[in-house]
């Protein structure tokens, strides 16, 4: 059986759809701080509104309802001083009271004048406040001008944010700023993960002759955790399909989904094929290299993916298949940025395949480049983890795409933000104008 | 004093070079699993050679060297079969050993010919191989064909990532296929954050009147580790410039940075401004919406940075200034994607700021444009925590802007990744044809 990447990427979705309904866990209640990169678990109201009172939006004079007449500037006496923080008197009329930024509006207040606006332009010292005739000149101005109106941001009992909304700074900042301590999360999406094959040997001991050491693991953990899923490590499974459908039965804790490296492929040692051939997953080919072989379905009911066994082919599949599915299913944003690129080198791809190459993406920007370019890094072949490790970018060469000159722009896909430096400011021009 | 966003992030780049020298903490030893975002601390060399020996690169049968002459198809004996994961025996030559993609090349072995081109094209069975008078036709094939060379990913005692790398999946991935279970990582980048203000109160408790609850401590903490630092808290300062200054005095453990917020503007209570009045510490203005207000010094030789109290103008500066320089220093990817984007309404800026609004663009990748729109949400205020938290980039109106009508490219820097759903694999334009 053949699929395209569009056919599978489909079937993934499909399966961890099933998955999360399958292995709905409990809401966790965290500490705001320990909340970051999760998911909402409900609508949550806003217990106060925000801004809590009518406050001041400048340093300046608050004046009274009764003084918004006239057009003329006039003459206040200078009332105590309100900061933030503190409940202020009531304001009388003919009087002003110099107001600080986010502190509470005086009871009868009805405008702020901005503090550069009065004469003088400066806020009397505590010395001078010891004066009782202090007085102020302000213009006219207009009723409402420079209040921040109580919950003009969030309306006490409105839904602050919704179920399902990815908990960022700004979104656990909202939280605090409504006064809450802990909120109510989306368990993660459980991954069993289980790397196959005899020749692979843990890191930390020594090379037998003949064996490499299990990348996998590490790889698809930092992966899957990097995609906010948490990881349950099965250890590595030997090339007996026995052995490993007894691995398999004996899955206790409800997971969202099994995965398993190697063994899926064309070979005479194939040992996840060969434990699960009695069983309804799928073993079949992508259109897609590398990642060709790929093995879908479910296991007593749990849903199950099957990569193939090298480490690039096992990175590609899961940020071809799993990660888009996984950001649609717990809603936390996984996709790529996909920008066009230049190839600084000829490529060739094979026309029935939709090869996926690893590349180092350069932003021209800056250089006032609306296209960055991208240079492969390694060949084709699916053990060369040092060029992944070096690169930032996947580059797509689509089916029907064959030979591609240098400087033919192509999709790619950016694996990271990109370095430090100055932040560009301008996405494709550096002549502003032109841009805005 | 007055500067320019470009001076200031130069400005805070700087504070940061002196920062990251200032407080030069040691590496830390971690195991591969929690080293992820984390960066090396120095080259790390392949103990071994990747792959470690010449291996097959596809499931086929290896043949003997003294065999490689001709140009014809020839039959073969079949020798015992060369799983992965084992030390083969010799080959001989006239005859073929079944050997598996990844398994050890047999002494006297000098290629591989697939097994879709063998005849037969599938391996023998186990009950087969009793047989002892099994054989194969196989083409001719040229030396080194379908061979994985030892060391060809990378040869033992080179330099496999350079100090400075991060360590996601694939470099992870690299260190445990090198055999290592530990890798030795950069001390986190270690801010000392106080919030200040009488009106701030802690979540959790009881708002009296006049009080605002405590945003910017977790906007500012997610914001920071999210950005790979580490974050060490201070209780809420109040109003108190002597008391600012005992807390400052009193810290303990080296940190990079000092990071305040409030208390930096042109009111009568601003208490980081006056606690630092007669230290090296400047209080300017940047001319940017939101967060003018800025400070930059050193107190006591420790590097401090000043931001405006209010959270969508903390969070502003953080992503203008500090995220960026953090970036350089620490070698973190923290440069947010900058990409142009349609304005779905006309706007008006303040022609002397380079104003930063929030908005949420939105792809059109898929419906065949090159360029995605982008909605403001909420307005310029900077007490507008809501419409931040709705948001997922933020929009540049650099200086000199003025008006833009609806539908006028802006630059956009995106927030977060973005939303599932199936992946995009064109940046630009469905037809894949005009791309590559």
């Amino acid at each position: 059986m053949t699929r395209t990447v569009e056919e599978h990427q489909q079937a993934v979705l499909g399966l961890l759809r099933y998955s999360s309904a399958f292995a709905d866990r409990t809401a966790e209640m965290l500490p705001l701080r320990a909340a970051r990169g999760r998911v909402l678990a409900e609508d949550l109201r806003a217990p106060v509104s925000l801004p809590p009172f009518d406050n001041s939006q400048m340093d300046g004079y608050a004046v009274h309802h009764a003084d918004l007449d006239g057009s003329e500037a006039r003459r206040f006496s200078v009332a105590p001083p309100v900061p933030a923080g503190a409940k202020p008197d009531v304001l009388l009329p003919g009087s002003a009271a110099p107001i600080m930024t986010g502190a509470m509006l005086p009871e009868g207040a009805a405008a702020v004048v901005p503090i550069e606006r009065a004469v003088p332009s400066l806020f009397p010292t505590t010395t001078q406040y010891r004066n009782s005739e202090l007085t102020v000149e302000l213009p006219a101005v207009e009723e409402g001008s420079f209040i921040r109106r109580a919950g003009s941001d969030v309306a006490a009992g409105s839904i602050a944010l919704e179920a399902g909304t990815l908990l960022g700074p700004a979104q656990l900042g909202l939280v605090a700023a409504c006064g809450l301590a802990t909120v109510s999360v989306r368990p993660r999406f459980l991954v069993l993960l289980l790397s196959t094959g005899d020749e692979v040997q843990e890191p930390g001991t020594a090379l037998a002759p003949g064996r490499i050491f299990d990348a996998n693991t590490t790889l698809l953990t930092t992966a899957l955790e990097e995609a906010g899923a948490e990881v349950q490590l099965h250890s590595i499974v030997a090339d007996n399909p026995e052995k490993l459908r007894e691995a398999l039965q004996s899955i206790g804790r409800p997971v969202n989904l099994i995965l398993s490296t190697g063994g899926i492929s064309q070979g005479a040692y194939e040992v996840v094929k060969q434990a699960l051939a009695d069983s309804s997953v799928e073993f079949l080919s992508v259109s897609m290299q590398p990642g060709g072989p790929q093995a879908i379905g479910t296991i007593n009911g749990v849903p199950f993916l099957g990569f193939p066994g090298n480490p690039v082919s096992a990175l590609v599949s899961f940020e071809m298949f799993l990660r888009p599915a996984l950001s649609t299913v717990t809603g936390i944003p996984g996709n790529r940025v996909c920008l066009p690129a230049r190839l600084t080198e000829d490529v060739r791809s094979p026309e029935n395949k939709h090869q996926v190459r690893r590349g180092l993406y350069t932003d021209r920007t800056g250089q006032g480049e609306g296209i960055g370019d991208v240079t492969l890094l390694g060949g084709p072949g699916s053990h060369l983890l040092h060029a992944l490790a070096g690169s930032n970018a996947l580059v797509h060469l689509p089916v029907g795409t064959g030979t591609v000159e240098a400087g033919t722009p192509v999709a790619v896909w950016l694996l990271s933000e990109l370095r430090g430096g100055v932040q560009p400011l301008h996405p494709s021009n550096p002549n502003r104008e032109a841009l805005t």
